[in-house]
Formats: structure tokens, sequence, C-alpha cells
């Protein structure tokens, strides 16, 4: 019998097959063309943080690990080729052999990122490069949204409360639940419903009862002392199914008098989903303080999201755990983590870098050619970070030379950084297509992510209107790509 | 070797292991209190339409049958319930040798529904019925939501018109993407870009190039040229990378003439992926009239939503094909189905129906009790559904026999409904836990929601303010409902 470590890799399926369709045209017509071991940088980055909010959180770089891991083509999926009409004979025999070449960079999971960083680079043959572009996006896309949204509803509970995710039934499909649990405990809920991040990600599962267990019996009471006495070591009791202050409250105190006291058991906490949780909390913690359980906890849930949890701290709200559904799993005020994956650059047969770009009429859109370094400045004693720079490889950034930065919306605004130290954040993941990468469990990634979120400076955590942080480009390359874009717009004025 | 066929079958996970927590503290709860038989009823129902539509499409009905199906736990599953030390060793082997006995009733995918009707319907031992809770919630909701937001976009389209599905890389995970292309065909558009869907649910796929393989080239011309060399059957060539009217369209047309036309092949279509829509669609028009390729199709994408399309419409956009991604895959406008699963009767040991009630402050949060019936009265002759109407197991609506129905949000508001016929919506799909019904293909699901669409009102149908259909009440289930909602209330006013 397997344990449940053994288990810790999520799924049996192939999802070498889940792309889409045009990047195989592609990859036909380069391998047709004779163009296919052609050298390529391409850049997955996104364009704005959901919410208007100050950072977002990257994650699900280990589902990418896992996929590019695990790359390879069946009998059944060359056969589906084929059944096409369109790809070569050939071709088919090169999916038959695929092998994967590439150097793939990533920022780690759990970092605050910025609008315009590399998040993953890949670099390599054109038709390996090109082809794992849909799992990339849709991985990092759908776990960065999902810990990015969390970490707003975790900063928003505050310090000493807690988040539960609850969103499984109204996620969008079976990974969102799983894939979503696994990026909000990242980001900093406590636990979730979900059993299976439990058993496949180790994300804390927790639960107690539905409605349903109420009604399921005559009384509220007697539902209560069944679940007290099946459960007397953490007895958790949903008390709105009829009244909240006149039987639910008053029920749960008469069970852990009549049942838990007797066994020397303390009731863990009583749940509100319904009503005006403000009012009744601040009731349930008096009721429940007069009859000496101070330390049962309160927990709240009812459509709750960052803002109301806000405004119910701001009440004076008595909740402790606030449970979190289907805004958190399905970041509903903003649903789509808009990553895209760039072609920046490609390499001559001699080696020489060759900067790629992709004009827009919106300078935003503009890609930022070349293959680049990005670099974190952090003030020198309390590591707040600075800013963030973009530079050419070849460029150094010294810990405490003086450096020029300037916003690349507005190159007159400049500053000089002193009194600084700068690390890259990029870190090598594939060399030559081995992995070089050692993947952090998730309590290490959940620890990192909640010691670099605390280093951001206050005014980029908070919620509304947070302080802009730059992502800035070195002279230089400001000057690659301002000469490219004067180029490519002189060609068609 | 295996054929396309056989795969079918979406994925070998076994998803019985996909719950919330409490299902599993619950069950276990039910097996010591020696409950577990207890026959209950539970209705699976959602409250309000996204988008303030008209009506919703539900499906995933599929998938919770294959759910289903495939229920049984391994002994990994059940180590993994042993090691939280809170199950007790009876339960565990109660799992061991889990089977389902309960009946199922559902509403085919595909058929438009309403706020307040059972979507599904689940009779059987309490703690059966209770477990596959979260699987039916996320199934149904996660697809329901996304045909329904896709039936918008595809209305808005309009006839003669196609939508493709282009979301993959911004879905909420790897299931959102593919059950989401699935639910999206079953709902209207004409192909998806996700080739797992195609694999696995027959959704055609569809996709040419991206910017990068343009890029590639070191001119346009010769990127679409060696497009048109690998393609010559189903060339369609993004214009927009460098300046879509004065070199994308002409390189087109250029292609069409030195590479497809000698062969006797046609240049099948253009896709314009940035700029004004309207501006740039209607001149692309003329420039290739104007080179007689009247038969060439202009796709459009770049962040589409219904109200964008209707107004492209509106303008005299030249599109002729619209590619959809991120607002349909995730849905973001309204990024949640809110369906729920409500225990609303039991029977008594002597098979006497009890009905249960929930009850809450706002009278529509209040669950409609009883074992119900689901029926939809279509007028004779041109087939318009005119309302649906909820009644008592024992009550039968006979076709042509005047029936006054009336508006259970205001009981004062009456009509008598004459000459039309009645059907039950809610069909057998497990009796006993065997499987009774015959899956549809997606082809015959597709057709049916199309022509189950094509029935409604007109004023039903379109996407602002549309016409409220009424789901009614009996007179015998309204006086049910309002009397054990009195009864309810007088125990604790």
């Amino acid at each position: 019998m397997k344990t449940i470590k053994d288990r810790q890799q999520y799924d049996s399926r192939n999802l070498t097959m889940l792309f889409d369709f045009y990047e195989m045209t592609m990859a036909n017509g380069y391998f047709k063309q004779g163009m296919k071991d052609q050298i390529v940088v391409f850049d997955m980055f996104f364009r704005r943080i959901p919410d208007d909010g100050g950072f977002a959180i990257t994650a699900g770089l280990q589902q990418v690990v896992e996929y590019i891991q695990n790359l390879h083509f069946s009998e059944e999926d060359l056969a589906y080729f084929e059944s096409k009409g369109i790809f070569s004979p050939d071709f088919i025999d090169y999916l038959r052999h695929f092998e994967f070449h590439c150097d793939v960079w990533a920022i780690p999971e759990g970092t605050p990122v910025f609008p315009g960083e590399p998040l993953l680079r890949v670099r390599g043959p054109i038709i390996e490069a090109q082809f794992i572009e849909t799992m990339i996006l849709v991985s990092i896309n759908h776990q960065s949204l999902i810990a990015t949204k969390t970490n707003r509803i975790v900063r928003a509970a505050g310090p000493g409360k807690s988040v539960l995710e609850f969103g499984t039934r109204r996620a969008q499909g079976y990974d969102a639940a799983n894939y979503g649990a696994r990026a909000a405990y990242i980001a900093g809920v406590e636990a979730s419903a979900n059993n299976w991040s439990d058993i496949h990600f180790g994300v804390p599962a927790s639960g107690t009862m539905a409605h349903s267990w109420i009604q399921s019996f005559e009384t509220e009471y007697e539902a209560f002392k069944a679940y007290a006495e099946s459960y007397p070591d953490n007895c958790n009791l949903l008390v709105d199914t009829y009244n909240t202050l006149k039987s639910g409250i008053p029920n749960a105190i008469k069970v852990s008098r009549n049942i838990l006291e007797p066994l020397g058991k303390r009731l863990k906490g009583i749940r509100l989903d319904s009503g005006d949780i403000a009012y009744l909390s601040k009731k349930a913690r008096k009721m429940l303080d007069d009859a000496g359980l101070q330390d049962c906890r309160i927990f709240a849930s009812n459509s709750l999201d960052e803002f109301i949890i806000q405004s119910l701290n701001m009440q004076g709200a008595q909740v402790d755990v606030f449970g979190v559904g289907e805004k958190l799993i399905t970041a509903s005020s903003e649903a789509v983590f808009g990553g895209v994956y760039k072609l920046v650059a490609s390499y001559s047969k001699e080696g020489q870098l060759i900067p790629r770009i992709k004009v827009s009429d919106t300078f935003e859109k503009i890609t930022t050619p070349s293959f680049k370094e990005l670099w974190r400045l952090y003030e020198k004693g309390d590591n707040h970070p600075l800013a963030d720079v973009l530079t050419l490889p070849n460029e150094v950034i010294e810990d405490d030379v003086p450096y020029e930065i300037f916003d690349p919306l507005d190159p007159t605004k400049r500053k000089i950084v002193e009194n600084f130290y700068a690390r890259k954040l990029l870190i090598p993941i594939f060399e030559k297509g081995k992995l070089v990468y050692k993947l952090p469990t998730i309590e290490e990634i959940r620890n990192f992510c909640q010691n670099n979120v605390a280093e951001l400076w206050e005014e980029v955590r908070r919620l509304d209107n947070p302080h802009h942080y730059y992502v800035d480009l070195s002279q230089k390359l400001w000057d690659l790509k301002t000469d490219m874009i004067k180029a490519a717009r002189q060609t068609y004025s």
C-alpha cells in the first residue's frame, strides 16, 4: 500500500496534450521550415494587478515543473495528430521521440511581483519553447490569481485572525478547487474545506457540519449533542439554522455544559452563516463569555470578501475566523490574471542575441525586448524592497553603488538609490531540459510568502490606492527599447 | 493501441476524495448515531441568473454521472481517514465496502433553467446523499456558469456569425479550460482552441498562429508564405503584428495571389487581434473584396464579450467569427453560479414523506419544502414555454385543462393558462444506485440546447432587461410552504 506521502504528486493525468491547437500547427510549421532548432527567448509576464492592488503573488511554478518533467506523447496522442491529416509523418515521429532541451528560469512561488516582470523565462529551440506556452500560462495565471486575491483577504482579516478557504463547491471545476486551495494556503489561509488538497498538497483540511446535519435531528439541541459526542475534541457548532441568539447559541452553551465540560473538553467554536454578522458576533461573544467560554472562537461565513471583512473589523465585530468561499476561489471581483507569453529575443546561428519587440499603439502593451535580468533593490537595515530593475544580461547592479532609477512611463521622474543591496529574482529551474531546482515544500513556500509580504512597505500592502511600486528599466535597456520602437514605427509611418 | 474513441472518458483520476471535509465528519456522525440509512431528499438549485439574464443553461450532468459510477475508496483513501484519528474503524470499514443506492433525477444538459428549480434531485440514505454534495455542486455550478455565459455571447453574435472559445490560457486551472470548452460547445461555440477537449469530449479544435510565428521570420510576408505552404487547405493569417492595413492585409492578399491561388486554394481567413475592430474590419472587408476574396472570413479577437460583440454588430463591423477568451472561460462579469444543495424532505420509518424547510429572514432564501415535481407548460402550436410549475409529488398537470398559476413572490398576481401541454423536466438518472439514463453525445446535447433556446420567447432571450419567466408553485405546495414558514417563525417569535 502506498503511503499518503507518495500521493503528494497530484494526479496521473498526462497533461502534455493540453494546449491551444495553434501551438501544434506552429510546431509542425517550424519543423517543415527547418526552423525548429532556432534558439529563442520567451518571457511570461502580466500587465496589471487584479483589483488595482499594490502587488501580486506568483504561484503555480511547481505544476509547471511537474508538467515539463512529464512531457511525452503516447501512441494515442500521435494517432490523434495523424487523424487531423495536416501533420507530416516526420513531425509525428519527432513528437514520438520528443525531448525537452530548454533553459527555464522563474521567480519562486510566493514572491510579491509586479507588472512587466518576467515571472518565468524560457530559452531554447522554438519548437519546444512555443509548445509549452499554454500550460505555463494556465498554471501560473490561475494560481497567481488566487494567491493574489487570498493575500488581500488575509491582510484584511488582520493579525491574530484566521481565514479559511471554503469555496470548493463554487470553484470553476475540480482543479480550480484543488489548485485554488493550494494557492490560497500559500498566500495565508489557515486551512481549506477541501479534502483533496489536504491529501495531495498537504493543505490542512477542516470542516464540521452543514445545516442539513441540524435539520436531520428532531431538535437543534439533539443535533449539537450528537456532534459533541462524536467529536468532543473538536466541537464547532453551526448556530444559525433556526434562530442564532434565541436557539443556536443557548443550545451550544447547553451542550458545552452538559456534554463537553463533564468530559473535561471545551467548546472550540461556533459558526455564524447568515444575518448581521457584526451585530450577532458581538452578542454571541457576550453570551459565550458570560458562560465562561472565553476560549470559544467565533467563525463567520456568508459571501465574505476583503472589503466586508475590513468593514466587520471596523465595526468591532467579534469574529476570530473568517470562512471565505466563492469570492476567494473564483477571485470574482476580477476573475482573470492576464499573464502573457511573448517572444523577446532570438539568437543568430553564431549565437548573437537578437532582441525582438511587438509594437502596439498603447505604450503599456509594447513588449520589453531582449533576454533580461530582473533585480530587486532592498533598503539596507530594514530590508524593504525599494524598486525592481530590468537590465540587459551583461549589466550588473552593485550593492551600495549609487544607482539611478526612473519611471519607464515618465523617464523624467528620476531618483538616485543609495544604501541598498540588489538580488536577482529569476533563478534557474531547468538547464538544457534538466531540473536543477529543488522544489520547496508548501510550508516553505507559505513562510517565504509571509516574510516577503511583510518586507513590503505598508503603503504597498494596503488595499485601497496602494503606493505604486516601480519596475524600472536600466538606461541601456530603455535606450534599446525606444530605438526599436522608433525603427518599427518608421517602417509603417 | 487504444483508439481515440476509447479516450472520450475524461481522465483516470478517481474524484471520490474530492469533497468538503465536513461531508465526512457528518457521514461518520450519522454512522455513529445509527442514522445512516435515514431516507432523505436533497434538491440542487440556484437562486439567481448570472448577469441578470433571462435564463441559465444547465450543464455538467455527465460528469456527475461518471463520478457516481466511479465512487469507491482505495486503501490509501482509508489510510488517510485513519490518520485523522476521528473516524471510527467501523465507519472506515463501511467506506471500504461503500455502495451507492440513491435515486437521482436531473434536468438534461442544455436545458434553459430558472431560479428555484431542482436541476438535480437525490433521494436515498442520508450518508450517501450528503456525501456527494460537493461534487454535484462543483460539476454543475461550473459548467452551467460557462454554458450560460457562452449562450449570451453566441446570441449577441447573432445568426450567421460564429463564436470560437479561445480562453484556455486564462482559465482557472486545467479542468476549467477543459470542461469549460465542453460547456461552451454545448451552448453554441463553433470550436475551441483547446486540444484536450477535442480529444476527450469531441469539441472541434481550431487554431492557426500566434504573433511569435510572424516574429520568427525575417518579414511578415515570409511568415505568411511559410504558413500558406504548410496549410494550403486551411490558411488563416494573423494580420496585426506590424500594421494591419499597411502590411498585414496587403501581405495576406499577396500570399493568396502568389501561393494559394496557383494551387487552386483559397485564403480562408484573416484575424484581427488589436486596434479598432469596427473600423479595421470594414476596411479589411473592402480590401479583401477588391482582391476577389469575398469568401475570406474575418476573425476578430481581443477582450471580447457579449456587449462588445453587440456593439460591433451595431456599428456594422464586418466580422464573421468572434474569438472569445478570458471573458467567456471565466465568465468574468459574474464568475459564480451559486447552486446550492439543500435537504427538502425525509421519510419516516413507515415511509411517510416529511417535508423539511430552512427558514431565512429573506423570503427568496427560504427553501421550498418537500419532494417536488417540476413541470414546464408549453403553448400549443408554437411550443413556446409559458411558465414552469413546481407541484407536490401526487399532483398532475393535465394538458389543456385550464390551470391557474401565480407569482410566488406576489401571490395576488394570478393568471389562467389554457391551450397548453405540460412536460416534466426531471428525468430519472439513477434508480437505487443503478444508471438508467443513456448519456447523450455532445452533439445531441448541443442540438437540444439550440432547439430549447430557440423555443423561448424572444423577450426571455434578450440580453438587457429580459422578460421575467415564472417558476410558480402549485396552490398546494404554496400552502405547505407558507404554513411551514409560519410554524417555524412562531417558535422563535
